[in-house]
């Protein structure tokens, strides 16, 4: 069903801060950088180490106080707000899951980081975690921001 | 500083439910399972996909009431308990952190899953976040339960 932990979603209240603890305290390498209007956040991706293709760290910060980062960051304070398993295809694997019992958040894929396609999984149907299902772009081309 | 992330842990209030879930529902495989006695927790961990090498998913379930994973579900419910960063000498990274400024919670590597030495990061001083350190076992050897 999944390829891979894709990357764990991590929510920063202020995101040049969440940079540099990630690149200066924990050595961290950044991508890519971006900014989703659409959800209202800002965001990089991390390499933990010198492997770019393993599993990525991404710092979530919020650009609206309406975004679901700043609400998340309100009732929980910063910490990991999401895990994302890499799926080749992800409209059939959220079909899978619905057929399993779990509902999905959106209704068909969004767009996600770097051009991907995302969907994610209701918390209560997946343990009490925020679960995204991420379709890298194909091209593997950075999407102007 | 790290290598990888090793792992992302997950407290489950009942063992089996939780792999019935990770490899029925999200088609994980079991790579190993161990009960931590001190640590007080029975756990497994799993791949999510085909590729054993990636990050994998530890699923945590408490054996005592006074355990750790028992106090963080009655706080927080089942959910992610922490993010686990692999390091080649987990005793070179503590001290470099702590000259970083962080707080580690042992002041020597205690042993962790399959034979690894592990130590763990403040959440305080990581964001909010429960940050384990581990240093797998050299040999690759399941450790006897
Ligand atoms: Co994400
Ligand atoms: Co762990």
């Amino acid at each position: 069903m999944f390829t891979a932990i894709d990357h764990v979603g991590i929510a920063v209240a202020d995101y040049q801060n969440g940079i540099d603890f990630y690149t200066g305290t924990f050595g961290m390498t950044v991508l890519h950088e971006e900014v989703n209007e659409e959800q209202g956040v800002r965001e990089a991706m991390l390499a933990p180490g010198s492997d770019a293709s393993g599993t990525q760290i991404q710092l979530l910060a919020p650009l609206t106080l309406e975004s679901t980062i700043a609400k998340f960051l309100d009732r929980n304070g910063p910490g990991i707000q999401q895990i994302a398993y890499r799926v080749t295809d992800v409209a059939a694997t959220a079909a899978t899951l619905r057929e399993r019992g779990l509902r999905l958040l959106y209704d068909a894929p969004k767009r996600g980081t770097a051009g991907s396609l995302v969907n994610f999984i209701h918390p209560k149907d997946a343990g009490g975690i925020l679960v995204e299902l991420v379709q890298p772009a194909t091209d593997h081309q950075t999407v102007p921001q």
